[in-house]
Protein backbone atom coordinates (compact mmCIF):
# COMPACT_ATOMS: atom_id res chain seq x y z
CA UNK A 1 0.00 0.00 0.00
CA UNK A 2 1.35 3.05 -1.66
CA UNK A 3 1.91 6.37 1.35
CA UNK A 4 -1.32 8.14 -0.74
CA UNK A 5 -3.38 5.38 -0.34
CA UNK A 6 -2.74 4.74 3.18
CA UNK A 7 -3.85 8.17 4.00
CA UNK A 8 -6.84 8.18 1.98
CA UNK A 9 -7.76 5.04 3.94
CA UNK A 10 -7.71 7.30 7.21
CA UNK A 11 -10.60 9.01 5.83
CA UNK A 12 -12.66 5.55 6.09
CA UNK A 13 -14.88 4.87 9.03
CA UNK A 14 -12.80 1.75 9.65
CA UNK A 15 -9.31 3.78 10.07
CA UNK A 16 -9.53 3.24 14.07
CA UNK A 17 -9.19 -0.34 13.52
CA UNK A 18 -5.50 0.54 11.17
CA UNK A 19 -3.94 2.12 13.50
CA UNK A 20 -2.82 4.77 11.08
CA UNK A 21 0.14 6.82 11.68
CA UNK A 22 -1.93 10.22 12.48
CA UNK A 23 -3.34 8.19 15.14
CA UNK A 24 -1.00 7.22 16.45
CA UNK A 25 0.78 10.73 16.63
CA UNK A 26 -2.66 11.66 18.08
CA UNK A 27 -2.05 9.32 21.33
CA UNK A 28 1.63 10.31 21.23
CA UNK A 29 1.43 13.50 21.49
CA UNK A 30 -1.94 13.80 23.56
CA UNK A 31 0.20 11.47 26.82
CA UNK A 32 2.95 13.82 26.16
CA UNK A 33 1.16 16.85 27.07
CA UNK A 34 -0.94 15.29 29.66
CA UNK A 35 1.99 13.73 31.22
CA UNK A 36 4.08 17.71 31.12
CA UNK A 37 1.04 19.85 32.07
CA UNK A 38 -1.51 17.45 33.25
CA UNK A 39 -4.76 15.99 31.45
CA UNK A 40 -7.53 18.75 32.47
CA UNK A 41 -4.65 21.49 31.41
CA UNK A 42 -4.28 19.96 27.87
CA UNK A 43 -6.89 20.99 25.54
CA UNK A 44 -7.61 19.50 21.99
CA UNK A 45 -5.90 22.60 20.63
CA UNK A 46 -2.66 21.79 22.29
CA UNK A 47 -2.64 17.84 21.04
CA UNK A 48 -3.44 19.03 17.72
CA UNK A 49 -0.52 21.79 17.60
CA UNK A 50 2.08 19.27 18.94
CA UNK A 51 0.65 16.35 16.39
CA UNK A 52 0.73 18.96 13.81
CA UNK A 53 -2.76 17.93 12.45
CA UNK A 54 -5.72 20.26 12.48
CA UNK A 55 -8.46 19.82 14.70
CA UNK A 56 -10.73 17.82 12.41
CA UNK A 57 -8.25 15.14 11.84
CA UNK A 58 -8.52 14.35 15.35
CA UNK A 59 -12.63 14.51 15.78
CA UNK A 60 -12.54 11.94 12.93
CA UNK A 61 -10.55 9.28 14.92
CA UNK A 62 -11.84 10.42 18.55
CA UNK A 63 -15.02 12.12 19.48
CA UNK A 64 -13.46 13.84 22.74
CA UNK A 65 -10.51 14.24 24.84
CA UNK A 66 -11.49 11.22 27.11
CA UNK A 67 -11.19 9.01 23.70
CA UNK A 68 -7.33 9.24 22.94
CA UNK A 69 -6.51 8.27 26.27
CA UNK A 70 -8.32 4.93 25.71
CA UNK A 71 -7.33 4.29 21.64
CA UNK A 72 -7.53 0.41 21.84
CA UNK A 73 -10.87 -0.40 23.39
CA UNK A 74 -13.21 -0.25 20.92
CA UNK A 75 -10.91 -2.58 18.87
CA UNK A 76 -10.29 -4.81 21.54
CA UNK A 77 -14.61 -5.01 22.18
CA UNK A 78 -15.13 -5.85 18.59
CA UNK A 79 -12.28 -8.22 18.82
CA UNK A 80 -13.56 -9.98 21.70
CA UNK A 81 -17.18 -10.19 20.85
CA UNK A 82 -16.07 -11.34 17.82
CA UNK A 83 -13.70 -13.88 19.55
CA UNK A 84 -17.17 -15.07 21.15
CA UNK A 85 -19.40 -15.32 18.51
CA UNK A 86 -16.78 -17.48 17.07
CA UNK A 87 -17.25 -20.20 19.69
CA UNK A 88 -18.69 -23.01 17.75
CA UNK A 89 -20.51 -24.22 21.07
CA UNK A 90 -18.31 -27.08 21.90
CA UNK A 91 -16.36 -24.89 23.84
CA UNK A 92 -16.47 -24.92 27.54
CA UNK A 93 -18.51 -21.56 28.27
CA UNK A 94 -16.60 -20.76 30.99
CA UNK A 95 -12.95 -21.27 29.74
CA UNK A 96 -14.18 -19.31 26.62
CA UNK A 97 -15.23 -16.20 28.34
CA UNK A 98 -11.67 -16.44 30.24
CA UNK A 99 -10.03 -16.60 27.18
CA UNK A 100 -11.67 -13.38 26.13
CA UNK A 101 -10.53 -11.79 28.94
CA UNK A 102 -7.64 -12.82 28.28
CA UNK A 103 -7.43 -10.85 24.94
CA UNK A 104 -8.61 -7.82 27.16
CA UNK A 105 -5.21 -8.09 29.10
CA UNK A 106 -3.03 -8.93 25.60
CA UNK A 107 -4.35 -5.56 24.86
CA UNK A 108 -2.65 -3.92 27.44
CA UNK A 109 0.46 -6.13 27.56
CA UNK A 110 0.61 -4.99 24.02
CA UNK A 111 2.48 -2.00 25.25
CA UNK A 112 3.39 -2.10 28.80
CA UNK A 113 4.66 1.70 29.00
CA UNK A 114 1.90 3.28 27.68
CA UNK A 115 -0.53 1.37 29.82
CA UNK A 116 1.14 2.15 33.08
CA UNK A 117 1.19 5.61 32.09
CA UNK A 118 -2.62 5.39 31.58
CA UNK A 119 -2.94 3.84 34.97
CA UNK A 120 -1.84 6.77 36.58
CA UNK A 121 -3.55 9.23 34.51
CA UNK A 122 -7.09 7.26 35.50
CA UNK A 123 -6.40 6.90 39.01
CA UNK A 124 -5.89 11.05 38.89
CA UNK A 125 -8.67 12.15 36.83
CA UNK A 126 -12.25 10.87 38.38
CA UNK A 127 -13.93 11.67 34.75
CA UNK A 128 -11.05 9.15 33.25
CA UNK A 129 -12.11 7.06 35.67
CA UNK A 130 -15.65 7.15 34.82
CA UNK A 131 -15.24 6.59 31.39
CA UNK A 132 -13.05 3.67 31.89
CA UNK A 133 -16.03 2.13 34.21
CA UNK A 134 -17.97 2.45 31.58
CA UNK A 135 -15.53 0.40 29.24
CA UNK A 136 -15.15 -2.33 31.80
CA UNK A 137 -19.08 -2.50 31.79
CA UNK A 138 -19.43 -3.06 28.18
CA UNK A 139 -16.69 -6.19 28.27
CA UNK A 140 -18.51 -7.18 31.50
CA UNK A 141 -22.01 -7.41 29.44
CA UNK A 142 -20.59 -8.55 26.33
CA UNK A 143 -19.18 -11.83 28.52
CA UNK A 144 -22.32 -12.35 30.31
CA UNK A 145 -24.45 -11.67 26.95
CA UNK A 146 -22.02 -14.57 25.86
CA UNK A 147 -22.61 -17.26 28.90
CA UNK A 148 -26.47 -16.30 28.73
CA UNK A 149 -26.92 -17.93 25.27
CA UNK A 150 -24.41 -20.63 26.42
CA UNK A 151 -26.43 -21.17 30.02
CA UNK A 152 -30.19 -20.71 28.29
CA UNK A 153 -31.09 -24.20 29.74
CA UNK A 154 -29.93 -23.48 33.14
CA UNK A 155 -31.79 -23.27 35.84
CA UNK A 156 -31.22 -19.49 36.71
CA UNK A 157 -28.89 -19.21 33.92
CA UNK A 158 -29.04 -15.45 33.77
CA UNK A 159 -28.15 -15.38 37.56
CA UNK A 160 -25.13 -17.67 36.61
CA UNK A 161 -24.38 -16.06 33.45
CA UNK A 162 -23.75 -12.56 34.96
CA UNK A 163 -22.37 -13.59 38.33
CA UNK A 164 -19.87 -15.76 36.39
CA UNK A 165 -19.26 -12.85 34.13
CA UNK A 166 -18.18 -10.31 36.85
CA UNK A 167 -16.17 -12.82 38.67
CA UNK A 168 -14.33 -12.90 35.85
CA UNK A 169 -13.57 -9.56 35.31
CA UNK A 170 -12.84 -8.97 38.56
CA UNK A 171 -10.18 -11.62 38.46
CA UNK A 172 -8.73 -10.37 35.18
CA UNK A 173 -8.63 -6.94 36.66
CA UNK A 174 -7.23 -8.07 39.81
CA UNK A 175 -4.42 -9.49 38.45
CA UNK A 176 -4.45 -6.42 35.70
CA UNK A 177 -4.05 -3.61 38.47
CA UNK A 178 -0.92 -6.22 40.14
CA UNK A 179 0.57 -6.04 36.89
CA UNK A 180 0.58 -2.47 36.07
CA UNK A 181 1.17 -1.39 39.85
CA UNK A 182 4.61 -3.40 39.40
CA UNK A 183 4.82 -1.11 36.36
CA UNK A 184 4.04 -3.73 33.46
CA UNK A 185 6.41 -5.80 34.18
CA UNK A 186 6.35 -10.03 34.45
CA UNK A 187 4.18 -11.82 32.03
CA UNK A 188 0.46 -13.03 31.34
CA UNK A 189 0.66 -15.52 34.50
CA UNK A 190 -0.75 -13.43 36.95
CA UNK A 191 -3.88 -13.19 35.11
CA UNK A 192 -4.19 -16.96 34.11
CA UNK A 193 -3.89 -18.10 37.50
CA UNK A 194 -6.66 -15.38 38.77
CA UNK A 195 -8.75 -16.99 35.58
CA UNK A 196 -8.42 -20.31 36.60
CA UNK A 197 -9.29 -19.55 40.23
CA UNK A 198 -12.85 -18.77 38.34
CA UNK A 199 -12.61 -20.93 35.86
CA UNK A 200 -12.09 -24.05 38.78
CA UNK A 201 -15.32 -22.39 41.00
CA UNK A 202 -18.01 -22.30 37.65
CA UNK A 203 -16.40 -23.86 35.07
CA UNK A 204 -17.28 -27.43 32.90
CA UNK A 205 -14.55 -30.03 32.25
CA UNK A 206 -11.87 -29.30 30.22
CA UNK A 207 -11.70 -30.70 26.51
CA UNK A 208 -11.08 -34.15 26.60
CA UNK A 209 -11.91 -35.25 29.58
CA UNK A 210 -14.48 -37.49 30.51
CA UNK A 211 -18.05 -36.32 29.72
CA UNK A 212 -20.08 -38.09 31.90
CA UNK A 213 -19.85 -37.67 35.14
CA UNK A 214 -21.52 -38.55 38.83
CA UNK A 215 -21.77 -37.03 41.90
CA UNK A 216 -23.10 -38.56 44.95
CA UNK A 217 -23.43 -37.11 48.15
CA UNK A 218 -23.62 -40.02 50.87
CA UNK A 219 -24.53 -39.00 54.39
CA UNK A 220 -24.28 -42.44 56.53
CA UNK A 221 -27.41 -42.70 58.93
CA UNK A 222 -27.18 -42.06 62.06
CA UNK A 223 -24.51 -39.48 61.43
CA UNK A 224 -25.28 -36.38 60.13
CA UNK A 225 -22.39 -34.63 60.67
CA UNK A 226 -20.27 -36.19 58.17
CA UNK A 227 -20.44 -36.16 54.37
CA UNK A 228 -18.90 -37.99 51.61
CA UNK A 229 -18.80 -37.24 48.41
CA UNK A 230 -18.00 -39.51 45.36
CA UNK A 231 -17.44 -38.05 41.75
CA UNK A 232 -15.66 -39.02 38.74
CA UNK A 233 -12.31 -36.88 38.04
CA UNK A 234 -12.87 -34.53 35.60
CA UNK A 235 -16.44 -33.33 37.15
CA UNK A 236 -17.59 -29.79 36.69
CA UNK A 237 -16.80 -28.33 40.06
CA UNK A 238 -19.83 -26.34 39.52
CA UNK A 239 -21.93 -29.12 39.00
CA UNK A 240 -20.26 -30.55 42.37
CA UNK A 241 -20.83 -26.88 43.96
CA UNK A 242 -24.16 -27.38 43.29
CA UNK A 243 -24.93 -31.04 44.24
CA UNK A 244 -22.88 -30.65 47.97
CA UNK A 245 -24.70 -26.75 48.68
CA UNK A 246 -28.25 -28.06 49.75
CA UNK A 247 -26.08 -31.55 51.60
CA UNK A 248 -23.92 -29.61 53.41
CA UNK A 249 -26.38 -27.36 54.89
CA UNK A 250 -25.96 -25.01 57.77
CA UNK A 251 -26.38 -21.86 55.34
CA UNK A 252 -29.58 -19.44 55.63
CA UNK B 1 -37.77 19.71 66.36
CA UNK B 2 -39.62 22.92 64.88
CA UNK B 3 -39.81 24.40 61.68
CA UNK B 4 -37.51 26.61 61.85
CA UNK B 5 -34.63 24.67 63.81
CA UNK B 6 -35.20 21.88 61.11
CA UNK B 7 -34.56 24.80 58.22
CA UNK B 8 -31.50 25.81 60.23
CA UNK B 9 -30.48 21.93 59.60
CA UNK B 10 -31.49 22.48 55.83
CA UNK B 11 -27.98 24.68 55.67
CA UNK B 12 -25.56 22.16 57.84
CA UNK B 13 -22.92 20.03 55.70
CA UNK B 14 -24.98 16.77 57.05
CA UNK B 15 -28.56 18.24 55.73
CA UNK B 16 -28.64 16.11 53.27
CA UNK B 17 -28.91 12.79 55.72
CA UNK B 18 -32.02 14.44 57.40
CA UNK B 19 -34.43 14.30 53.59
CA UNK B 20 -35.36 17.95 54.21
CA UNK B 21 -38.63 19.00 52.40
CA UNK B 22 -36.84 21.31 50.41
CA UNK B 23 -34.61 18.97 48.84
CA UNK B 24 -37.16 16.54 48.62
CA UNK B 25 -38.92 19.06 46.52
CA UNK B 26 -36.40 19.62 44.76
CA UNK B 27 -36.40 15.67 43.59
CA UNK B 28 -39.85 15.85 42.97
CA UNK B 29 -39.34 18.59 40.54
CA UNK B 30 -36.42 17.52 39.00
CA UNK B 31 -38.11 14.33 38.42
CA UNK B 32 -41.47 15.52 37.08
CA UNK B 33 -39.71 17.89 34.45
CA UNK B 34 -37.29 14.92 33.70
CA UNK B 35 -40.72 12.70 32.78
CA UNK B 36 -42.25 15.48 31.04
CA UNK B 37 -39.61 17.49 28.78
CA UNK B 38 -36.64 14.81 28.87
CA UNK B 39 -33.39 14.63 31.34
CA UNK B 40 -31.71 16.46 28.69
CA UNK B 41 -34.35 19.50 27.94
CA UNK B 42 -34.52 20.38 31.56
CA UNK B 43 -32.00 22.84 32.91
CA UNK B 44 -31.01 23.59 37.01
CA UNK B 45 -32.80 26.64 36.37
CA UNK B 46 -36.00 24.61 35.18
CA UNK B 47 -35.97 22.38 38.25
CA UNK B 48 -35.69 25.53 40.86
CA UNK B 49 -38.32 27.18 39.31
CA UNK B 50 -40.69 24.65 39.59
CA UNK B 51 -39.74 23.74 42.69
CA UNK B 52 -39.83 27.71 43.96
CA UNK B 53 -36.01 28.13 45.41
CA UNK B 54 -33.58 29.32 44.44
CA UNK B 55 -29.93 28.33 42.34
CA UNK B 56 -27.82 28.26 45.71
CA UNK B 57 -30.33 26.16 47.57
CA UNK B 58 -30.17 23.25 44.34
CA UNK B 59 -26.29 23.32 44.29
CA UNK B 60 -26.24 22.61 48.57
CA UNK B 61 -27.76 19.75 47.86
CA UNK B 62 -26.66 18.30 44.47
CA UNK B 63 -23.33 19.07 42.81
CA UNK B 64 -24.99 19.21 39.76
CA UNK B 65 -27.77 17.77 37.73
CA UNK B 66 -27.24 14.41 37.70
CA UNK B 67 -26.64 14.18 41.57
CA UNK B 68 -30.15 14.58 41.60
CA UNK B 69 -30.81 11.72 40.06
CA UNK B 70 -29.04 9.36 42.83
CA UNK B 71 -30.14 11.05 45.29
CA UNK B 72 -30.02 8.74 47.98
CA UNK B 73 -27.11 7.27 47.38
CA UNK B 74 -23.94 8.69 49.29
CA UNK B 75 -26.48 7.97 52.42
CA UNK B 76 -26.93 4.65 51.46
CA UNK B 77 -23.40 3.85 50.71
CA UNK B 78 -22.45 5.81 54.05
CA UNK B 79 -25.11 3.45 55.76
CA UNK B 80 -23.27 0.70 53.98
CA UNK B 81 -19.59 1.40 54.78
CA UNK B 82 -21.21 2.12 58.60
CA UNK B 83 -22.55 -1.61 58.89
CA UNK B 84 -19.80 -3.14 57.29
CA UNK B 85 -17.49 -1.11 60.00
CA UNK B 86 -20.05 -2.31 62.77
CA UNK B 87 -19.14 -5.80 61.88
CA UNK B 88 -17.57 -7.20 65.07
CA UNK B 89 -15.27 -10.21 63.36
CA UNK B 90 -17.40 -12.41 64.07
CA UNK B 91 -19.91 -12.42 61.12
CA UNK B 92 -19.16 -14.88 58.39
CA UNK B 93 -17.50 -12.07 56.11
CA UNK B 94 -19.60 -13.07 52.96
CA UNK B 95 -22.88 -13.47 54.87
CA UNK B 96 -22.10 -9.64 56.14
CA UNK B 97 -21.45 -8.50 52.75
CA UNK B 98 -24.42 -9.88 51.15
CA UNK B 99 -26.54 -8.19 54.38
CA UNK B 100 -24.74 -4.71 53.14
CA UNK B 101 -26.02 -5.68 49.38
CA UNK B 102 -29.85 -6.17 51.14
CA UNK B 103 -29.27 -2.44 52.05
CA UNK B 104 -28.96 -0.81 48.81
CA UNK B 105 -31.88 -2.79 47.71
CA UNK B 106 -33.98 -1.65 50.63
CA UNK B 107 -32.92 2.00 49.56
CA UNK B 108 -34.16 1.17 46.38
CA UNK B 109 -38.08 -0.56 47.64
CA UNK B 110 -38.48 2.21 50.25
CA UNK B 111 -39.80 4.25 46.71
CA UNK B 112 -40.64 1.73 43.91
CA UNK B 113 -42.19 4.26 41.91
CA UNK B 114 -39.72 6.53 42.29
CA UNK B 115 -37.12 3.87 41.47
CA UNK B 116 -39.02 2.37 38.27
CA UNK B 117 -39.16 6.05 37.19
CA UNK B 118 -34.85 6.74 37.53
CA UNK B 119 -34.57 2.73 35.96
CA UNK B 120 -35.81 3.98 32.81
CA UNK B 121 -34.03 7.28 32.91
CA UNK B 122 -30.41 5.91 33.25
CA UNK B 123 -31.37 3.09 30.69
CA UNK B 124 -32.49 6.26 28.04
CA UNK B 125 -29.20 8.74 29.21
CA UNK B 126 -26.08 7.72 28.37
CA UNK B 127 -24.09 10.08 31.02
CA UNK B 128 -26.48 8.52 34.03
CA UNK B 129 -25.55 5.14 32.98
CA UNK B 130 -22.01 6.15 33.30
CA UNK B 131 -23.04 8.02 37.13
CA UNK B 132 -24.23 4.68 38.14
CA UNK B 133 -21.88 2.70 36.96
CA UNK B 134 -19.35 5.19 39.93
CA UNK B 135 -21.79 4.71 42.33
CA UNK B 136 -21.84 1.03 41.81
CA UNK B 137 -17.89 0.63 41.60
CA UNK B 138 -18.09 2.78 45.04
CA UNK B 139 -20.47 0.09 46.90
CA UNK B 140 -17.88 -2.68 45.20
CA UNK B 141 -15.04 -1.40 46.70
CA UNK B 142 -16.46 -0.99 49.79
CA UNK B 143 -17.61 -4.65 49.95
CA UNK B 144 -14.20 -5.60 48.49
CA UNK B 145 -12.26 -3.08 51.06
CA UNK B 146 -14.02 -5.33 53.93
CA UNK B 147 -13.66 -8.47 52.59
CA UNK B 148 -9.96 -7.77 51.86
CA UNK B 149 -9.38 -6.88 55.58
CA UNK B 150 -11.34 -10.44 56.85
CA UNK B 151 -9.51 -12.53 53.99
CA UNK B 152 -5.76 -10.80 55.24
CA UNK B 153 -4.64 -14.05 56.51
CA UNK B 154 -6.09 -16.58 53.62
CA UNK B 155 -3.76 -17.62 50.21
CA UNK B 156 -5.03 -15.18 47.68
CA UNK B 157 -7.37 -13.15 50.13
CA UNK B 158 -7.22 -9.94 47.81
CA UNK B 159 -8.19 -11.89 44.69
CA UNK B 160 -10.94 -13.92 46.61
CA UNK B 161 -12.26 -10.74 47.99
CA UNK B 162 -12.34 -8.88 44.66
CA UNK B 163 -13.83 -11.75 43.07
CA UNK B 164 -16.42 -12.03 45.91
CA UNK B 165 -17.72 -8.50 45.86
CA UNK B 166 -17.92 -8.62 42.27
CA UNK B 167 -20.05 -11.88 42.16
CA UNK B 168 -22.38 -10.20 45.03
CA UNK B 169 -23.03 -6.95 42.98
CA UNK B 170 -23.82 -9.13 40.20
CA UNK B 171 -26.16 -11.02 41.92
CA UNK B 172 -27.82 -8.19 43.59
CA UNK B 173 -28.13 -5.89 40.81
CA UNK B 174 -29.45 -9.23 38.29
CA UNK B 175 -32.59 -9.54 41.13
CA UNK B 176 -33.10 -6.10 41.03
CA UNK B 177 -32.62 -5.41 37.28
CA UNK B 178 -35.75 -8.20 36.95
CA UNK B 179 -37.29 -6.27 40.08
CA UNK B 180 -37.33 -2.63 38.71
CA UNK B 181 -38.58 -4.61 34.78
CA UNK B 182 -41.58 -5.97 36.80
CA UNK B 183 -42.64 -2.52 38.01
CA UNK B 184 -40.89 -2.23 41.14
CA UNK B 185 -43.72 -5.40 42.13
CA UNK B 186 -43.04 -8.20 44.96
CA UNK B 187 -40.54 -8.00 47.50
CA UNK B 188 -36.57 -8.74 48.62
CA UNK B 189 -37.08 -12.50 47.81
CA UNK B 190 -35.25 -12.49 44.69
CA UNK B 191 -32.63 -10.52 46.37
CA UNK B 192 -32.42 -12.92 49.13
CA UNK B 193 -32.27 -15.71 46.09
CA UNK B 194 -29.22 -14.61 44.16
CA UNK B 195 -27.61 -13.56 47.15
CA UNK B 196 -28.04 -16.91 48.49
CA UNK B 197 -26.09 -18.25 45.44
CA UNK B 198 -23.12 -16.57 45.86
CA UNK B 199 -23.39 -17.32 49.46
CA UNK B 200 -23.67 -21.04 48.59
CA UNK B 201 -20.08 -20.84 46.71
CA UNK B 202 -18.19 -18.61 48.89
CA UNK B 203 -19.63 -18.46 52.09
CA UNK B 204 -18.61 -20.25 55.39
CA UNK B 205 -20.51 -22.19 57.77
CA UNK B 206 -23.54 -20.34 59.52
CA UNK B 207 -23.77 -19.27 62.68
CA UNK B 208 -23.75 -22.31 65.06
CA UNK B 209 -22.68 -24.75 62.42
CA UNK B 210 -19.94 -26.75 63.67
CA UNK B 211 -16.54 -24.37 63.44
CA UNK B 212 -13.72 -27.05 62.70
CA UNK B 213 -14.21 -29.07 59.24
CA UNK B 214 -12.54 -31.21 57.38
CA UNK B 215 -11.92 -32.14 54.03
CA UNK B 216 -10.33 -35.22 52.66
CA UNK B 217 -10.71 -35.88 48.79
CA UNK B 218 -9.40 -39.56 48.24
CA UNK B 219 -8.36 -41.42 45.87
CA UNK B 220 -8.84 -44.43 45.39
CA UNK B 221 -5.60 -46.77 44.33
CA UNK B 222 -5.23 -48.24 41.24
CA UNK B 223 -8.35 -45.84 40.06
CA UNK B 224 -7.28 -42.39 39.23
CA UNK B 225 -10.95 -42.30 37.63
CA UNK B 226 -13.31 -41.84 41.18
CA UNK B 227 -12.97 -38.81 43.50
CA UNK B 228 -14.37 -39.23 47.48
CA UNK B 229 -14.45 -36.47 49.58
CA UNK B 230 -15.50 -36.67 53.18
CA UNK B 231 -16.16 -33.47 54.61
CA UNK B 232 -18.11 -32.14 57.95
CA UNK B 233 -21.45 -31.01 57.46
CA UNK B 234 -21.01 -27.01 57.86
CA UNK B 235 -17.58 -27.00 55.56
CA UNK B 236 -17.84 -24.08 53.96
CA UNK B 237 -18.11 -24.56 50.38
CA UNK B 238 -15.36 -22.78 49.09
CA UNK B 239 -12.78 -24.33 51.27
CA UNK B 240 -14.05 -27.47 49.48
CA UNK B 241 -13.50 -25.92 46.16
CA UNK B 242 -10.01 -25.53 47.16
CA UNK B 243 -9.27 -28.53 48.30
CA UNK B 244 -11.48 -30.40 45.35
CA UNK B 245 -9.83 -28.58 42.73
CA UNK B 246 -6.45 -29.72 41.86
CA UNK B 247 -7.89 -33.09 42.65
CA UNK B 248 -10.63 -33.48 40.13
CA UNK B 249 -7.67 -32.18 38.12
CA UNK B 250 -8.31 -32.33 33.99
CA UNK B 251 -8.40 -28.43 33.52
CA UNK B 252 -6.06 -26.28 31.16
Amino acid sequence: MSPSSAARRDDKADAPAMKPPMRDALVSAAFQLFVERGYEQTTVDDIVALAGVGRRSFFRYFPSKEDVVFPDHERCLADLTAFLAASDGADEPVARVCDAARLVFGMYAENPAFSVQRYRLTREVPGLRAYELSVVWRYERALAGYLRERFADRREGTLQADVVAAAVVAAHNNALRSWLRAGGRGGAAAVDHALGHVRAVYGGPAEGSPAPYAVRPVTPDGDGDVVVVVCRRGAPLWRVVQELEPVLGGRD
